[in-house]
């Protein structure tokens, strides 16, 4: 049942997380590259596969899977790791905060990233946008460094389940993007989770990430745009 | 297993997905009234159990459990119904239309309905950024339509899934709010996701719902506000 994946990414995007739980579960997969530069993730043929249009889409046995979240999830369960099995009583606690990353924190993100996608055309829309929810990201973190101190194992980098393997990208994203304007982050005001970002920089599969998507040698706690620079991220 | 849940509401808020989810279970579970009027869903006690500060929190053997695709998911593994099991091959599916609800249409209709928590104290910005989104919304129900169509088991009204369960109260509110600004809105372009709201109407969790929340005869597909208005949307 391992056999068969092919991720379709592009570097430094959402995929990012997808590799980092391919490359934990030691299962081997394809890679497919989504180039952005002619938007073909919008693509009869992407489209096909993930009809929102987004990357990324894992294709497996069971169908394409697309969701960041739902990818995680769906691999973590089939390859029995990263995330407590249903009926462990620490299930519950691992679903709510996947979910959170998903539908709030991710979200959050691509509003600061594409605020055009929100906001509409208008430049001084997607900068009030863009301002008001690096203030909301910054107290999503707060909330998310609380439940790192809560629940350390949960929240490991070291031994990372997908909230870990979501995290790191997405601090890595918090620091970087947009180029030139991301000075609202400084993970010092979140040491729980500069903790998990800086254990999972020593991760086998962050260092094969690296290699793969030019990710720089502290991808999580010092990032530097990926290089080649091929894409931007989520 | 079945008992000691509390799920912590207000009248047609997000806990009306949780409640159908609990009433298609047939599982007892006792109900919290979270007071918006006074922000109870901010005061200390709250965010102990939801640090968010968002409803629902449903309170269970395994801790207190939040956002409501999270409770969905965990609910319906635990009780063995509404979604395919980890290792159906309809699994991936599932998840991923349910992180989809959860992370694309339930974002898009927060925005238009609290564009202030996006956009800011600016009213013109909150009313571009709601418009915008009434836009991004209807191409999200575009893709679940097409979805529906290629899936109609999984997106069932009469045998509902967690996907059923959580458009039905997702259609509504995009019917209903904000009260007087919903005109964009017309069911009967999604054809499929008209039949799933019309054949959901009809299950017993949907009655009980409407008994207890005052949701009016047809809540899903002809909707009138709640009575008594105790909440507003989400």
């Amino acid at each position: 049942m391992s056999l068969g994946y092919r991720l379709h990414y592009a570097p430094d995007n959402a995929s990012l997380i997808v590799r980092l739980a391919l490359g934990e579960l030691r299962v081997p997969y394809r890679t497919v590259l989504v180039d952005r530069r002619v938007r073909a993730q919008k693509s009869p043929a992407y489209l096909a596969i993930n009809p929102a249009g987004l990357i990324p889409v894992l294709e497996t046995p069971d169908g394409p899977v697309f969701e960041t979240g739902a990818i995680l999830l769906w691999l973590a369960d089939r390859h029995g790791a990263l995330v407590p099995a249903p009926g462990d009583p620490g299930r519950a606690a691992a679903l709510k905060w996947l979910f959170y990353l998903s539908n709030t924190l991710h979200p959050a993100l691509r509003m600061i990233f594409y605020p055009d996608q929100y906001a509409g055309a208008d430049p001084g829309m997607q900068a009030m946008l863009r301002r008001h929810m690096q203030g909301e990201t910054a107290r999503h973190l707060d909330v998310l460094e609380r439940a790192a101190c809560d629940a350390p194992v949960l929240f490991s980098g070291a031994r990372p389940t997908v909230l870990g393997l979501y995290l790191g990208p997405g601090l890595r994203w918090a620091a970087l993007y947009p180029a030139g304007g991301a000075g609202w982050f400084d993970l010092a005001r979140w040491p729980a989770l500069a903790a998990l970002a800086r254990d999972l920089e020593a991760r086998d599969s962050t260092r094969a990430a690296i290699a793969a998507e030019g990710l720089g040698e502290r991808p999580f706690t010092a990032p530097q745009p990926p290089d080649p620079p091929e894409g931007a991220a989520l």
